[in-house]
């Protein structure tokens, strides 16, 4: 019984191997078809590390703060796995700044793993990709690992999800806290973050948020507001500290061995659609010398519309078979 | 021969009905299974709208900048279609401002339509809702869609591939030029605004728009940069005799027929994966009393991880023509 390029790669990363873990989450971003085997054989060891989530507008300083949160929890002789996602250039599909330069104070620790993620990609991709970087990170052996977002769009809020703890940042000039509504942050938050906060107008958004925040529905957990200047490390204990509250309030919150039933079930479906997604796309595209091309040259030409061409395809059971293969 | 009830709202839509095509706006938001038949109806009526998107970060008077584009395109007998992509609370499920109360100078106007798309529901399908909610409104017969978001996440930058021409509005405190190209806006935009152009720095931001666009690689389209203050309407005109260009050039592109046929085929294969995954989903919900059962339950109780029972039930022929039934 020998396992195959990818299972060999997982036992090098169980053993420490940083080289095997940095090659899984490549196979990890570019969906490879061999990761359900990989995921199914880490996931035993992808155990309980804390995963804390950083997001905001672009500019607000959030990698300066993960550097800052890095530190503290280094001190603390923590392991921390850092993933930035970076929303990439649609043309030439890499991620734009290296978030890793910024990153350099850490980039030599060993206790450290930074991986940027770039958001090219089918749709849905990056939130998959970072949830099975973060268990590759956890079966690594990292306690802490922090998810890092630029933006505040969808795949944003669909990252932020596998976070136990969110960390909004925001600055003074982001606009006011209509805008953090708008954008859906309010929600999202466990922490709120007013960063630069030696700027003009930072006593007013706290003030403003802190009134928003009463607007919600009462919850048992209370997100505190904070002011923070990441550039000199201003606010960073009591940042800490707030994790550390809201670390505590989970691990004795009630209700969620229920939640973790749900997102369980909700995985399993996730990643079924994704695997027959994936034996469709791939099917489809090597299957144009048969019966199906010809329904496929009319959708190019434009003399059958997609819809009409894929009931077509799907109602025809030997076709579903096909498309569906492994 | 008798039509469902979604195939007698598109005949109405196509007669001029609005609550008709509001309602088929819902079906299309709520990805409706009878969807692919309603868009396979509509397809042959939706021609030659001109779609226009409007991004950029939260704040930098994009709404403005829409109603403004609507009352020049209102004065040259243009119908108007606006698609206003909200980001939307993950608790609420809902759009959180009401772009429509923004626009009332238009509300009543019967030559716009207005539709807010909240981007809940599954990844991926605000892009998609937004893709036929476009075709819709080309079906009733606007001449041009304004299509509105906001944040420049990765969903951001799908539904801004559905654009014929993307402008990109910036505001001087949004950050530096390095932030615009960190969030991936520099590659998608056609024309340039720096609005807010009263305010401090517009006139560095201009400038270093300019010269990073100069680093692109030569294209055959040059963008524009162009200096607006939505709030008083300075700057409208230059930016609708820049669409005007835009849509010339356009016209005369020699490329534009293979990318069409490339759109095309990419269209039937993301219709057949959101079909295909719509299926399981569906088939996977309401099967919990077959034989996969056992496999849930495992998986919610965490006792089989969630690739291993993908793959099992992928594996079986009988369970996967289950899984794919209409």
């Amino acid at each position: 019984m020998s396992a195959g390029p990818a299972l060999q790669l997982v036992e090098r990363m169980l053993e420490g191997d940083r080289v095997a873990l940095a090659r899984l989450m490549t196979l990890v971003e570019n969906r490879s078809p061999e990761l359900p085997e990989v995921m199914a054989r880490i996931h035993p060891r992808a155990g309980a590390a804390q995963v804390i989530g950083i997001t905001g507008p672009p500019g607000a300083g959030k990698s300066t703060l993960t550097d800052r949160m890095t530190a503290r929890l280094r001190a603390a002789g923590k392991r921390v796995g850092i993933v930035a996602v970076d929303p990439s250039s649609p043309f030439s599909g890499g991620a734009v700044l290296g978030d890793r330069i910024r990153m350099q104070a850490h980039f030599l620790d060993p206790g450290v793993f930074i991986r940027s993620l770039a958001s090219r990609g089918s749709r849905g991709g990056v939130a998959r990709a970072t949830r099975d970087v973060i268990r590759l990170m956890a079966a690594f052996g990292m306690d802490a690992i922090l998810v890092e977002t630029v933006g505040v769009g969808q795949t944003e809020l669909d990252v932020m999800r596998l976070a136990d703890t969110t960390i909004v940042v925001l600055v003074p000039e982001a606009g006011d806290a209509v805008q953090v509504m708008k954008a859906g942050l309010l929600e999202i938050a466990d922490v709120f973050l007013v960063n630069k906060a030696d700027r003009e107008g930072a006593e007013r958004l706290h003030a403003e948020l802190v009134q928003m925040l009463q607007l919600r529905p009462p919850s048992a957990w209370t997100v505190p507001v904070l002011l923070t200047q990441a550039a000199t490390d201003r606010g960073t204990d009591e940042l800490m500290d707030a994790l550390a509250k809201r670390q505590a309030w989970l691990a004795a919150d009630e209700g969620r061995a229920e939640r973790e039933r749900a997102r369980r079930e909700q995985e399993l479906i996730d990643v079924l659609e994704e695997e027959v997604a994936r034996r469709v796309h791939r099917n489809l595209e090597a299957g144009a010398s048969d019966g199906r091309a010809g329904l496929i040259e009319k959708v190019r030409a434009g003399t059958m519309d997609p819809y009409t061409a894929a009931l077509t395809i799907l109602d025809d059971a030997a076709a579903v078979d096909r498309l569906t293969r492994r």
